[in-house]
């Protein structure tokens, strides 16, 4: 999108010119932006609330440094997902402001901070120690979105009173996140003792007959409790991406 | 839980003697109820909004009859899902109040109407005829829960025009319930267009390489649309009840 | 084996003129009986502690009566499992002092009552209502061992707290036998609480994503507590084999 | 295949001595010549239009070379797929006129430009920046069949008006080629779309329940448009020889 | 689509008043049709050449009369694929010119014959005697779209001379399915022999490792033959939908 | 085939004017007979050494009489496998002479007594009174195509002394089936005690994680037994077709 | 938990006090211990008889070093599973009394020996050369938790009397550890043969249809021998975790 | 087995004091020898015809020396598979005589060259040359063993006519090993050719849905030609073992 029609557009909107709706409309139709490997969408964050986010595997530094070059000059915060340190620091190199977080493999560009969308909180578990990354991926996506998060790591169910160790944070979160490998149990017992949604998130952390996630991910699916849905196996930032939405409303509500 | 009790402990409440909180408290804690083939969890509508669901399927009439029992003394609103015709003659025959939906394969037994518990609307789609059985189940839940709940089916997307003649009503909803069969698309189309939480329900529905309903499964748990969370193949139940929990903040947030 | 020989040896040893290790040694030696369509596995009751159970699914009725007919001659106990009650009427008809378990889909024959072999308990839990066939199969199975069993059934992880208002039979238990289909947590529940193993038994209820118990075998498979161990889907009765061993030791310990 | 003999052969047709229907089927049962690792096909191009293709992985350069040596003799082009750059270092190295293309992994060998075969246009489509290795397989293998082809690439389904963007494109093409991984979606809904057919490739690109492939190759097999084929995980070349196939004729049709 | 409406705007081009693109285009973006549970694609015919086809498993005979009521106002051929004889019965009862073929369970019901639209020859080829069922359910197909179509059966590959006596066929035909279930071998024959494209239609026949369809599916999916394409399981109407598109395009190419 | 023309043929065979290779080289090119839904491979007895069997599954009662009858003509014996009792009444009431084996799901159609082709012995074994059905349909198989056959059923790993009385049959085999379902490991121990080949037949038998016969198919697969080749679940004729191929050329050895 | 407290209380069991089930139970109820990325369950030696083992894969040396930093306070042996040589060097260089067991990938840091808990003897066999790492696993393991532990290794079916030259071990052990890959059948053979449960370990060795310990794995679940209990693959520490219970108890039957 | 012991025993059958059925009886009940980490089975050659073969997959070279310097007193020929050239030089380095066979990936240690142990042929072919590997394998073991063996690789059939070519060699060989990947289709063409026995070995090669040769497995247990059996993926050793024990037979026969 051209920027000075933005401009213009927004000016329209300051001058009591044109309603806010229409404006919202027509910015929720203009185009992409093409350059020769992707095709980037600008008005994402306009229909959807948050720009779209680079998957890093399988693109090369500089598809990904190009893609944010187009981004940087729209929007407030740009997130790089699955990208390992060493394509992480070419990033960096370019842009000076950006983080990478080694745990969560990702880079976080921000221009300033995000305002605090919402009031409700977004609480992520994590049953083992190896979930971590996974977690750590939800976390920053949710907090890079505006959200108040808070989490817990390493409470599986094999020691399920650590737990209920948190049960004063568990009942206060409006929407749960649960990292679990192995026998994906966790989702389950968290599920039966809240009333707020429960994502699920299957790790493919474990050895043997856990088949890259697909065990926790066909407990999760499965579970008893009618509140946990379910997202693809290490898929961190979506479960984080869609709690987002739902504490943001959760916020809205209390105001 | 003994009934005497809970009129006392409420007149405590009604007398001013025991506050809210602590009465709500005291009532989270309370106890199942067994009879010879079922622990009955009759707090859980107190501590997550709805009472226990029974899973008619692999149950005999006279225990869902047994439960429905114990449950009709306390709750405004049962449900029984996956309940074939047969079976579900024999319950209506024992409680006349009872309806028995045939699409959805479900009896609802209601004391009276649920006061609409939310102002934000379920939309529900399907993406053939043949998936409409799963669509109903999450329709007739959605309802029973107290929620406003709107539906369009045959909008799959082998002719996507006819998804988009309902452009209004899909921009309006608070959260989405998709049910899909074969290649389990639809989700991540509305997924890609929409800013709310979208629910996939992959339904076993189609032939040959769907093998009961993976093949959508796994497509919606690749959707690349961040916004989209799945449950369990045929789970329209389930997609129901967090579109429920979701709808419900969205409506008080706005009153 | 010819019964005269049998009463020969034991003679023998009650004579003094054999010691025992050596009758034991010899009768472990003793061969098959053929009928035409199987090899009855007399000693086993000898060498193992328990005749061979017939396994019903996929035989005639005539061919179970036909092994029963041998095996009756010698052993006090005779277990038919996986029979439906077409084929147990006919069973029982031809052995008026058979019990038909229709819940458990299995003929129980005793000469006489098994004296209690163990003071340790074998306690079974199930999951949910549904899961109560192969857990039942267990208890019978177990019972007709000579062991002490108890059962608590339908305390699944959707409401955890009805499983601790059981902590007492729990904590009491020698060893236990968890049957749980769906997501299959609570056998992982269960061993992170207890300190005796568990056996865990995938039940193939469920649906959609449970593929026939797949599901809750991984979770178990899985378990993140050490002291779980798994059986084949719907296995009931090789739980209950497995505990019987366990609790009788248990039980002479005590002795 | 003796050269020789096929100058004379063909001698004879063009001195009309030879009805060309007859030298057409003496060339279809020419046999294949052997080196000691390979049955090369030589009449292949006659027989079917194209030469052989040299499937490079799981080969050594020499034996690559050693093919390439055979072939280079009788036709007008080569090609070896699933290459590395280390081993096409070497092949280029012995064929100067050879081109390596790296994001297609392929070597391409032409005596000259090959004539355009056909007028009907092949258009190929990529979901994602990820799949466009697969995709570039497709175009430079359908360009040396002697296609016009053309290639729009990220349009995946999660912003499915950046696909609708290049709607001229995609009505004038006689055939398409749709890759895409993850869900696998775009298949169905291009599908859909156009009158003509439509081959899948799905793609390896993906993470957690995507499976190497198994999601978009059950998506597209599974599409409710009839129009869509598919072909192997990652079977950019494949897709290419179908569609190169079908536009010859198309463009036939049209002169 | 109101008929009035669209004679108006035929007669306008037939007047000469309205260019034919123009009316092509207009009559591209009419709108589906409502029913309760369907939305008929009226344009489909349009767009795609041929009406939609009704998927008859999963719907009651009378929501199939419902939708042909609508359908048989606008088209001239209706097919009904997977339709057993209880409700083809029914159907044919309101229609009574639809005809049902058993073998292949399907309906057609015609206007008129169809004009042959093609010249080109649709061959089908069934690996077995079973497979017949599937390629019949091809043959009718491909034959009501109007084009001509011939079929040899049960020329596996376990006596690949059956195959080869039907040598000059083979050689004639424009296109060929290839319906086989098994070790799925036959595509992969008749592919290396042949020019033309080839859809390989995998069928459920079988018995043991066959797994209802899998392994010929993956036998066609990995076929060393470049003009092999895949459709669905049993999916014998996609592979003649897409023979269909193919023939007719070369038929209007000779003429 | 015409058998006129055989009759000439082998007249000219006995006459001394046609050397017996030339005759049979002709033999082994003559064509199949069509009937509308077979292609009846006349000359497999000749090329092959025994005729082709009907698989009866998938084949109405009148397309299996319809193929007896063009065989009958020309092959000594019939065989039909998977033939339920209703369909194998309607066959024998066709076929006087034809027999029935229930256990087998057989009909056997023999013009007179196969004469003993070999004087090796096949002996067969099943793991469990279950695998019965499969071991009858190899012993009939084999018995029917002129071979000795021996079998000794019910001798599973579970009481593995019972195999060990066999122990002069097994060593006197010249090949081996062994049938076994559930764990599938007999083949893999009779393989380790034998010198000659052993042919394994995973059986459907089972239940929970046996999954239709997938794990004894793995694990005779990967028996660690280099003697043991496997053949399709519940595929009893395959492998006594197999046997039938060795303890022929053993017998011819000893002659 | 606090050592102070820890002294206090067991001071007053030891003066007599505090009756020592009261003391069990309150220690069976301290909380576990936090660090950042780790909850460290130090009641589970009390609660469970053995101190939480440390799974090394998937994490740090750092954080492996901190966790065993606050387990070595309380606890007399500490085991770190799947360790590689390189983070073991680490580890064992914080820790100079830790010893690495390169075979069974483990550490294990003793503070004095383990006291023989129990006078049962665990035996566990391998059917490999290559199954040793995983028995050594479950080895180590057994040895550390006090059992008396002995092993014969590569006793596989292929050569069963290997496995008869042991009988005497294996009639005196409590309990059986049987470690196999590839076909997975010896747990069979030798449930079959004791009257002691038995705990197969299917092991990812093997190569083809082994599918990383998939073919052992079924193998075990369908044991026809009912004392069979099955773990995860390659889950040594856990078949010996399991065995060491039952051993401790069958040892103290003998006191 | 002591050798002093083996001399006297021979001398005595030389002497004509002992039968050769004695002492052959004798010889296979000798004992294995153990070394620390294997059970050398020295009777195998003699109950089996042929020693034990060493698998050097997941052994160390010095494991593989000791084996070898164990059996190197009694052999007359040594087998190790699945070795790489690393180790395979430590071992050649020991023992000067071995041979490394790079593209099987074998070792061969020979004390003379085997006689000729059967008179007919083995003929191995392979349907693609990255499937050499494995048919090496078969042809180095199968030749080890002391038979006469042939080769054709590359006659895949994607052009079936170059098969055809070796049409002579095909119908001579007393029995065939068919290794293939891919789709897997040549053992069903051959098989179908042939009168002998077929042994299909499915290679990992290949890409996409070929899922490490799951594809060619499924196609060979299918396969419609009875004489095709079926070994693991990659086995091509254990094809050449079976090949070798009918191939000997037959010619036994011969002479």
């Amino acid at each position: 999108m051209d920027l000075q029609t933005l401009h213009q557009l927004l000016q329209s909107v300051a001058d009591g010119k044109l309603p806010v709706e229409n404006a919202a409309k027509t910015l929720a139709n203009i185009s992409s932006e093409d350059i020769d490997y992707a095709h980037i969408d600008h008005h994402r964050s306009l229909r959807k609330g948050f720009p779209e986010v680079i998957f890093g595997q399988g693109k090369t530094p500089d598809q990904i440094i190009g893609i944010m070059d187009k981004m940087a000059l729209q929007e407030n915060v740009i997130l790089v997902t699955r990208i390992d340190r060493i394509k992480a620091d070419k990033v960096c190199e370019q842009f000076p402001d950006a983080v990478y977080h080694e745990d969560a493999r990702m880079v976080v560009l921000k221009k300033h901070e995000m305002p605090n969308r919402g009031r409700g909180t977004i609480l992520i578990l994590s049953a083992g120690t190896s979930d971590i990354p996974v977690a750590k991926e939800a976390y920053i996506t949710a907090e890079a979105m505006g959200n108040s998060v808070k989490s817990v790591f390493d409470v599986g169910v094999a020691g399920i009173h650590r737990l209920f160790r948190h049960k004063e944070l568990i009942e206060e979160a409006s929407v749960l996140i649960v990292a679990a490998g192995m026998e994906g149990a966790l989702p389950s017992i968290v599920g039966g003792y809240v009333a707020c949604p429960v994502f699920g998130v299957p790790t493919s952390v474990g050895y043997g007959a856990s088949f890259g996630g697909i065990a926790p991910l066909l407990s999760m699916l499965n579970s008893c409790a009618a509140n946990v849905a379910v997202v693809n196996i290490d898929a961190g930032f979506k479960a984080a991406y869609l709690a987002g939405l739902i504490a943001t409303r959760t916020a809205t509500a209390l105001s």
